[in-house]
């Protein structure tokens, strides 16, 4: 569920914007349009951030206004205008082009050209700042998607409909592939945005070849969307591979620019295979791509030769009794073609591998009981890479400076909390944007050696005038007695110990998510900010199956989800009810698509304790998600019906108790409204009641405006049932 | 919606159920299983029937048990077994045949034989019950369907899929048609079942050449239904013109079985009219066909040639500023080929006319401020024509005999109430099935002149160890202050006219339907008698639009769909208010499909009259209706905007302030989910909190054992918050 993890995130960064002070003379309630991204007054009270703020070589720009910034770390020059507007749009018309009303998004493409990239006007432009020039501009055809521009031959690989195409300086184009049947789809992503995959074309060092993936779902059942917002419902069939059927058939393309030929890699049977993270080496001659079996339990990393697409060698398997998968494509040192750092769980965290570039270890870079999580590469004399780990907590991220030879690393972000933070390109500087559960944002440009880090800005409380609950976090041991899981409470700010208040737990509990850390708020969600001031204990658990605590923490689910993690959420439950102010006879619990699935199975599984449950996109059916999340972790249904069965929320219909409101987007390509609607047949059957809301106009989740509706709509639920 | 219309019929009958009479004694409680066609226990509290009472010739047959019964009306002998199953298994067996295992549905197609026909085990037999053998056998496919047989040549005509055959004697096959494209379907009702269309075949006299239409629907849009039921959802595209919209292209074909050549009527420009309620001439010489254009305001009477398919005269044409609607064919007099009998609504109720076949009006022959509603046919002379009307009250219907000569008729009808009238071959007797408020259903047989009933049967009240609500009948004014309007109270066995209770306006509202009428228990359906004796006060109102009161009664809604039927449903409320014992502030509306539109109408409009509404398939946005019914009653939306604006309950999202709960089947091939999802979306925009249900695997309403579920939800969702 990428498309789920993804949105996740962007809600959670989105929706951490509540303060726990508040100052003993605060009058003012909280809306919901206040803290709902998409409501009408969202924006007032997000924490501000600095525009665009991102390196160009050793020097730092952002966005303010009219204007572009600059900043030279290190320099006791103050930060002066780069260019203006009104310069740009100068540089514009010179260029024969339209003036921009507003400055758009910049991409800086080269660590060391003083030029910037953006679209604006149906045009890819690239402006030289330091001469006021527009150096190049391509025309892009509305239609097109997923551009892809390499700097070092200045191509731009784009898609139009299925196909692949290329547009070169000049504004030329070149066809590379030319499919007529709509079903194979040449230059996007493929494998359904999993194993770390999320774009479809990769161009060789050189600029001179484009590696692409070419997906053939002709084979795969299609399924009927609907779009009734058309005059007349209107189809929308979207290729789905449910578990257990038949999958698409991926393989990859290896386009030269000069020969103008395109040579396949020779892949062979079996052919639903998954072909991932594609990389290629320093000199453009092989092409690294990790090959996992459909069954999903081996990784083999094979090297192609690109001139052939013959298979050059295999470079080393990996293997798991569950699962294995691969994230991370190799990463080639910076100084050095004949080796590359892998990532793997093979010692049950995510840790980095030397390795030769013929795939013998050399040695593993790090390790601990911790995870890496990003890789953002060297400095400049390729002696240090920087990463981000959990190494300090579970709920943090901090940048690491780690020097290959020696193995020694050093921890660059020092303040408690989430770092997100960009390395310029030499490596000297990184900027440091990070927040804790009491500070909303605080952005700094720091040096990766010695010295002081310089703060750019510093948030202060958006809601001081306002009421906000008490956030407070903690462990508990998970249902094996030993592992300890971490939890969210929130309680309203006029708590009295001496009441006894309904609770709701908000609930995920799928891989891939983690959703307490020690960022603003603590993760806390704007609806749970609300529910809490309207006299509701939140609560939060990060289950067993979740992200970001190593590979058993989180395989233990596999072939049966839902166990593990109700097992865990009932600890939860027991914790809430050992509080004397949650009334144990009203708990509620609400979560959308793996935690909809939650949400659902809590409620049918136990209904002794959840009273009230809204589940929005919920995975009802297994057997009817798709290929590859699904037989990750649950196999197909043909292998592990036991566990299919189990989890199926149509064989617990009949035992619905309390009052649950299925909620899903009629357009949802993600979790189908096959699931909701079955269940809900299913219900008829059993002769239980639950109740169904649909959101027109929406896929896996109601986001924009709408999901101010659709919390009303859950609180007023909740109101209903629970207060 | 003649698809409601006949779900009206079908259900309001199978709901009329219950008994007001209650014992002082009376404990038990009836449960929707009890009361909900499709319960558990349904069956057990249904009034008794005779299964299959119909007549043979001047004789009556029926069955019981494994027996077929007979008798004679007028004649001294008792009833006798005709025949048994074990004797009917013997013919099937010396003729090939299976047994079978159950007496099957017999139809009795001569009027002078001995001969009843059936379906069973892949075939259609004809069984001579005198010889006890079995005449004829035709072997039938199970994918046919609309299978129509011819007594006087022995032929039956079918379709498979979408192209028309006909089964002659000794089982060959001649095709008729060979369509390929299968949105060209000949031999099955066209126009979406209106005009009273509800077949595509028909035998000319001798039985020698079948009309049949052929309805081209290539240009109508494709309407996207979704079978969620599938392993993987399927896609099932319907055609569906909406109003406004291109419609499908009829024509009439003529084969004729000795030439094996098919004549299709010449009826050139414009293609998209009605050809409806096609009649042959006696001599097979003529086709007569009653054409409607798009517009609904013109039908034209016209005679084809059969021999050419050239028109021959146009006979009458029947013009009205709002709408006509023919429904009936010419009937030819028994005994004379040069007239026929025509039912029109000109003199604003419907009535019938004498005409020559060339269409020269020859008298009125019927008159009145009441409407005939069904013809049955003449007597062996041909003297005397049988019809059934509204004369005695619109809340009954009564069999007549009209002479033909004289103008003179007779009442054979005499007990009040709703009669349901088969008259022999001869016309010399008529079965009489009967039912009134009181009387669940009484089954006698009667003479056509004087003399004295016979009764077969007389069903005791079912209910007389349960408590049953109190019906009332009564008029009140229509909102023009002069019109009297039928209403229907029904109140709590034990009600105390000191409390104040909550009230259900149950409403319907649309043309084609009367919900109130002089038959058992006056129609009330099973829910209104559970929900009665739960506490609720309910209350039905026929308004102006509704069936059987004549044309301006009915047309004054024309483009203005709502208007008056809404004015008059809050007469029906002030009357309720008028009740010391209705809470005012408690009242609350549900209906299903039309009656949907009016409850959402009823809600949005007249938010301080209705708190509580549930709204089944209701038509939200009539532009999303069909072109038949939705053009007869609001032209096409470029003609009349703003009608279709007003009615729109998108406009009136924004108005909702009490509990409205809509559902709709998932299938729904009537009032398109379209309608609702939309709906849905408009309340999004309009920030207000509509409740849904869907109930997957149902179409236009929610039938079978399902339907104890739908109603158990919808009481759930007043307990919850009206009561």
């Amino acid at each position: 569920m990428q498309t789920i993890k993804q949105w996740i995130v962007a809600t959670l960064v989105a929706l951490c914007t509540v303060t726990q002070m508040h100052a003993q003379e605060t009058t003012k309630t909280l809306t919901l349009d206040d803290l709902i991204p998409g409501g009408r007054s969202y924006s007032r009270f997000a924490p501000r951030t600095i525009k665009q703020l991102q390196w160009c070589g050793d020097k730092y720009f952002y966005v303010k206004g009219d204007s572009v910034w600059q900043g030279k770390p290190g320099s006791k020059k103050k930060e002066q205008v780069l260019f203006t507007r009104k310069e740009l749009n100068q540089a514009m018309l010179a260029a024969g082009l339209k003036e921009v009303g507003q400055l758009p998004y910049f991409a800086a493409p080269y660590r060391d050209q003083t030029v910037l990239s953006f679209t604006a006007k149906k045009h890819r432009i690239y402006y030289n700042f330091r001469t006021n020039k527009v150096e190049d501009v391509y025309q892009v055809n509305g239609r097109w998607a997923n551009l892809d521009y390499t700097p070092t031959s200045g191509m731009i690989a784009y898609t139009d409909g299925n196909n692949l195409a290329i547009l070169n300086k000049g504004n030329t184009i070149t066809k590379v592939t030319a499919e007529k049947d709509p079903d194979i789809v040449c230059g996007t992503s493929v494998h359904r945005d999993e194993f770390g995959i999320h774009k479809g074309t990769f161009w060789s060092p050189s600029g001179k070849q484009l590696a692409f993936y070419r997906m053939d779902q002709t084979m795969v059942t299609d399924y009927p969307l609907v779009n009734v917002a058309a005059r007349s419902a209107e189809l929308n069939a979207i290729k789905y591979p449910m578990a257990g059927m038949k999958s698409h058939e991926v393989t990859v393309g290896i386009y030269n620019t000069e020969t103008e030929q395109t040579v396949y890699l020779d892949t062979d049977e079996p052919k639903d295979r998954y072909f991932t993270n594609i990389q290629w080496s320093p000199d453009g001659q092989y092409l690294y791509v990790a090959e996992v079996n459909r069954a999903q339990n081996e990784s083999k990393l094979v090297r192609y030769r690109t001139a052939t697409g013959k298979e050059d060698r295999l470079v080393f398997t990996e293997t798991h009794p569950k699962y294995v998968e691969p994230q991370q494509p190799v990463l080639f040192l910076k100084n050095n073609p004949e080796q590359f750092i892998w990532q793997s769980q093979r010692d049950g965290f995510n840790h980095l591998y030397l390795y030769t570039a013929e795939g013998a270890l050399i040695k593993q870079l790090t390790q601990g009981d911790w995870v890496v999580t990003d890789v953002l590469g060297f400095d400049s004399a390729g002696q240090n890479l920087f990463y981000v780990s959990t190494e300090v907590s579970p709920l943090e991220r901090h940048l690491y400076k780690l020097n290959l030879q020696t193995g020694k690393r050093i921890q660059l972000t020092t303040e408690a909390g989430v770092h997100h933070t960009q390395v310029s390109a030499s490596g000297t500087y990184f900027i440091d944007s990070y927040s804790s559960q009491n500070n909303p944002r605080t952005i700094a440009i720091a040096p990766t050696r010695k010295g002081k880090a310089t703060e750019l800005l510093a948030v202060n409380n958006p809601f001081t005038k306002h009421d906000v609950p008490t956030i407070k976090l903690g462990t508990i041991k998970a249902a094996d007695g030993v592992t300890d899981l971490h939890y969210r409470l929130v309680t309203p700010s006029h708590l009295d110990p001496n009441k006894k208040y309904p609770a709701i737990v908000y609930v995920y509990g799928g891989p891939h998510a983690q959703l307490i850390t020690n960022s603003w708020r603590a993760g806390t969600g704007g609806w749970d900010v609300y529910m809490a001031e309207r006299g509701y204990i939140m609560f939060t658990l990060d289950s067993r199956g979740s992200a970001n605590r190593g590979l058993e923490f989180e395989n233990v689910i596999h072939r049966n989800l839902g166990v593990a993690e109700m097992a865990d959420q009932l600890k939860g439950t027991d914790f809430l009810k050992s509080l004397g102010y949650v009334d144990a006879n009203r708990i509620g619990v609400h979560g959308w698509s793996y935690g909809g699935f939650m949400t659902t199975n809590l409620m049918l599984s136990h209904p002794e304790v959840f009273k009230v449950g809204a589940a929005g996109g919920p995975v009802i059916d297994w057997s009817y998600y798709e290929v590859m999340y699904g037989e990750r972790y649950m196999d197909t249904p043909q292998e592990n019906p036991a566990g299919y069965k189990a989890a199926n929320m149509k064989n617990k219909a009949g035992n619905l108790k309390g009052h649950l409101l299925l909620i899903h987007g009629d357009i949802d390509p993600v979790v189908l409204m096959q699931h909701t609607f079955s269940f809900l047949g299913a219900c008829v059957d059993a002769r239980t009641y639950p109740d169904y809301y649909i959101y027109p106009r929406h896929e896996h989740n109601v986001i924009g405006k709408d999901r101010v509706h659709l919390y009303e709509k859950i609180t007023r639920y909740f109101d209903d049932y629970l207060k």
